[in-house]
């Protein structure tokens, strides 16, 4: 990457940094609870938001923002599954959401009388965790089959999320993850990173989760 | 996005066309084939390409370029795994190599003598597809575990790869993975696209995959 593009990267984030700074403050204002969940592609973070919403939504007014380059599958299934409203954004071919672009749906959205946003961003280790949404919480997702090392490869990712879920648990007999490594590498990178593990599918480590992200909305 | 990112953007790209076409015409002149491997983190590309080599560095003299942000751990396991020279590059946070740091990693890496040379792009569906690295062949892996609806995600990652390859198919027993339905979905955003089935742990379907990389490189 040459000087140029550098350049140009970095006042693009100084933009965002701001912009995403004064959108943290205006959902605050009006009572809202904004969480960013960031993964690689095939997670399971529709899965995850699916049982997550449902356990909580007697209990607080969601809206979820679904991100992705193409297609609509996401924000069909989270209202099919869970009955809360749900909106598509789509990133023009980009891997990430500015603030703006998180700005922009808001407006579009219509949040009022909502207490609890979740967006679900562009599936990425990479552009997601240098692109500040907005959010109150930052919460990555790593399954079991894309391996232990991850957190040594995609740095800023484990760094920015003050919540990092080990998913698909179940699967931990027939792969080669090893948990205690895991928590190690992540750690490295965020000494503060609460770390979670579950199954959606077997519904197996919920309660805990369910209750660390409470714990941060009633704060 | 606003429209001055974009205009940015698309002279970033038109500048990287012109000197991936370079490179390409470049290492063909020196009779090396370039092979640009990408997936999302964890899809298992490190692991079949150790297998790949292995069957294939008795005929061919083998270079290995391994992109991530950050870290060693893939050039030194594929030198340890395979004995083919191998060299890390670091994108320095970026989420995709350009053809720039390609034809940087070349100079530095000597590439003198070889007749294949394999470039392991950072793990991310979506900015590697964007970025031409002046590869001869693109070859992507969706694993099972990531799920059958990739490509109506990440359509341009899809569209651009003439090989896409399924890894892990060892696992699908255990993951709601339709084959079928995958390889419909491929062949919408590209309708040549050779896709191949494999696990590289149970060295299943690799001889087909073999053939069909040879049968590139002799063309």
């Amino acid at each position: 990457m040459n000087y140029r593009t550098v350049t140009v990267k970095e006042n693009i984030l100084i933009e965002n940094n701001e912009k995403a700074a004064q959108l943290r403050k205006n959902l605050q204002e009006k009572g809202i609870f904004f969480i960013n969940v960031m993964a690689s592609p095939g997670s399971g973070k529709t899965t995850l938001l699916v049982e997550l919403i449902n356990r909580l939504k007697d209990k607080y007014n969601i809206g979820v923002m679904e991100a992705d380059i193409d297609g609509d599958v996401d924000a069909e299934r989270i209202e099919k599954l869970t009955g809360v409203r749900s909106i598509q954004i789509h990133t023009s071919g980009a891997c990430h959401l500015t603030a703006q672009m998180v700005e922009d749906a808001v407006k579009e959205f219509n949040i009022d009388g909502l207490n609890l946003l979740i967006l679900e961003n562009v599936g990425n280790l990479v552009c997601p965790a240098e692109f500040d949404t907005g959010s109150h919480l930052n919460m990555m997702l790593l399954s079991v089959p894309e391996g232990h090392d991850k957190p040594l490869k995609y740095p800023l990712m484990f760094q920015i999320s003050q919540i990092t879920v080990i998913t698909k648990i179940d699967t931990l007999p027939i792969f080669h993850f090893d948990t205690n490594l895991c928590k190690e590498y992540i750690h490295r990178r965020n000494p503060n990173a609460e770390i979670y593990e579950v199954s959606a599918l077997k519904k197996q480590g919920l309660d805990e989760l369910i209750n660390a992200i409470e714990k941060r909305i009633n704060l």
